[in-house]
């Protein structure tokens, strides 16, 4: 069955072989009158498509499944209802493509926690499809998730934006980053590393956290003011109640001491988490909040209002994401998981490009 | 040693026999500028007596000693420095007496955040001594953490206030209790019955959460609007999403699904602790946090403007805590304290009265 009605995806079809790529048409869900659909041209490769893959979030995947939320491409065709795009226009879509958009949260633009959202790739429609990602020659999604991209920013550098880039902005702009904020960006890799610029951006002083000396002249270009490395035992000796909050991007259960990083809070600071690690956290102590009354906590992705924000942010101020591009293909994904997989220097985001010689012009 | 030099105190002796009082004179620190003396009338008895004695949050503790920190009394003898209050007064003491009130931290008014904050017992001082508590005939304090008590408040109804009062107004003033917010109060014991108390008089709409449906009578009666019980599978389903914040006073290491608390509150609302549990929380999944992008947290005490605004809030409204009395002596304060740790019927908090009795009257 041609386009429309499928999309010609890069697809794993198995959780134990999840590096392994199969390229097939897949079905989409109904087109409907508020729907967009776009010919994907970039694609970068999120954490949460190697979370998702490998069952690490959850073994219970639908299959076969084609992963991506980080998509910019050309409006092919528009619902009849859609009014904020139409044919030829460049767009992105992030994370989350649909909402019941009627609820509280909803009403209160707080849709991307929507107890109905859908996400990009992996949720159930009404009609028994599944919504299907980026690494593919087509995405279908609602108007109100789909975004027209600044004239300013390039397909492949604004890509990753889309969901990396929001999840991280959200917290920033809803924290106060801003003139005056001491803000610290735990962990500099795809989302840590729009932390920084976006931190830097709003005008906050910004520190990064990291493990390894090695991502330390990196940090410094992207602006921060200063590198912490934690690999030496009282590390957070020197910090104490210095940040306004930590946006903590690194896989919090891993040789993580929380404690040692609440205490560089200021008093009543928030330790934010955007990466949803596969395993639990350390045990944790109530005292360990004690000490400056401090916060811990997490979000999803951001709303549309932040979106737009962000991407005329970075169009304003020519803000550009580090990526490295790799073609799609079984193989290109291949490797694009498996590195992003094994951290293997990533820096600092994969974007999936050359999707005409693949696919060919599409319309 | 006469007083001032000692106080006259029921001190526990051994934390293997934590509710064993031996009455006992103990040295008091050197008498210092700013230091108040208070001959004490009344001292409530705080949880925190229970996990200091119990060995719970410490086995290391220094003994003899006296616990107690919720106290009010007349003062008896002010240093040469000390401005705010005079004797003849009556004052209180909660459960800080000292900080460097020089470091950022005591600076910006967040002086129960001081690294060198001294607790009102079983504190170092660098003469030697350690703080003693309010089991006993006479405190010692540093001015700043003295309060001239308002007139409208008696003296057994007001003393709790100063710890357990204080440790859960701070956190409702500094979440925005108020007109429009909706509050949630879980655990209605000495703390909870304080969250509700403040909560109803700031304009909040105020709700308990609690395991058993015998305290429902009295929540309402503090002015709840409604009263929730957890001891049903799904008992927060019909509150998803309502809260603006959330002040638990409960042990939450204890049945405690914490992701069910969190589902009641709001996009990005707060879960905040103000007990300190001697047990680790259960074990947590950093996507507990995503369906709201909530937070969760705990505070210590709180600082001296909101010790103040409590207090003339209680007598401008005429807020009651609800007490019920004990006379000190060895035996008081073994049911006091037993009474506490079991949770056996106290509504809500036991003050120990009866000191000139004891301690004769006292300047």
């Amino acid at each position: 069955m041609p386009y429309p009605e499928t999309t010609d995806a890069f697809t794993v079809t198995d959780i134990k072989n999840w590096s392994t790529f199969k390229r097939q048409e897949v079905p989409l869900k109904k087109f409907e009158d508020h729907d967009v659909d776009i010919a994907v041209d970039a694609c970068g490769v999120c954490a949460s498509d190697v979370h998702t893959i490998t069952g690490g979030w959850s073994p219970d995947i639908p299959l076969p499944l084609c992963v991506g939320h980080e998509i910019i491409g050309k409006v092919v065709k528009v619902g009849s209802k859609v009014k904020n795009l139409k044919v030829g226009d460049r767009a992105g879509v992030g994370a989350q493509v649909g909402a019941d958009l009627n609820c509280g949260n909803c009403k209160a633009n707080q849709e991307n926690y929507c107890p109905n959202q859908i996400d990009t790739y992996g949720a159930k429609y009404d009609d028994g499809t599944v919504s299907q990602g980026g690494y593919s020659s087509h995405v279908r999604a609602h108007e109100y998730f789909t975004f027209k991209i600044p004239d300013g920013l390039e397909t492949e550098i604004a890509a990753p934006m889309l969901c990396a880039g929001l999840t991280t902005y959200s917290p920033l702009k809803r924290l106060g980053a801003g003139p005056g904020k001491k803000v610290a960006i735990v962990g500099l890799g795809g989302l840590g590393h729009f932390g920084v610029l976006w931190s830097v951006a709003m005008g906050a002083e910004t520190y990064v956290i990291s493990h390894s000396e090695s991502k330390k002249g990196d940090a410094l270009k992207m602006g921060a003011k200063d590198f912490i490395c934690t690999n030496k035992d009282g590390w957070a000796d020197d910090w104490k109640f210095t940040f306004d909050f930590i946006i903590n991007t690194a896989d919090a259960t891993h040789k993580f001491n929380l404690a040692d990083y609440f205490s560089t809070l200021k008093v009543n600071g928030h330790f934010h988490m955007v990466g949803f690690p596969d395993e639990p956290l350390k045990e944790l102590n109530v005292m360990s909040f004690a000490p400056n009354g401090c916060y811990m906590g997490a979000s999803h992705l951001g709303n549309r209002q932040e979106m737009e924000e962000m991407l005329e942010l970075a169009a304003k101020q020519n803000i550009k994401s580090w990526v490295q591009t790799i073609d799609i293909s079984e193989e290109g994904c291949k490797e694009a998981v498996e590195r992003v997989h094994k951290g293997d220097n990533v820096r600092y985001r994969f974007t999936l490009t050359g999707y005409d010689k693949v696919f060919g012009k599409r319309a």
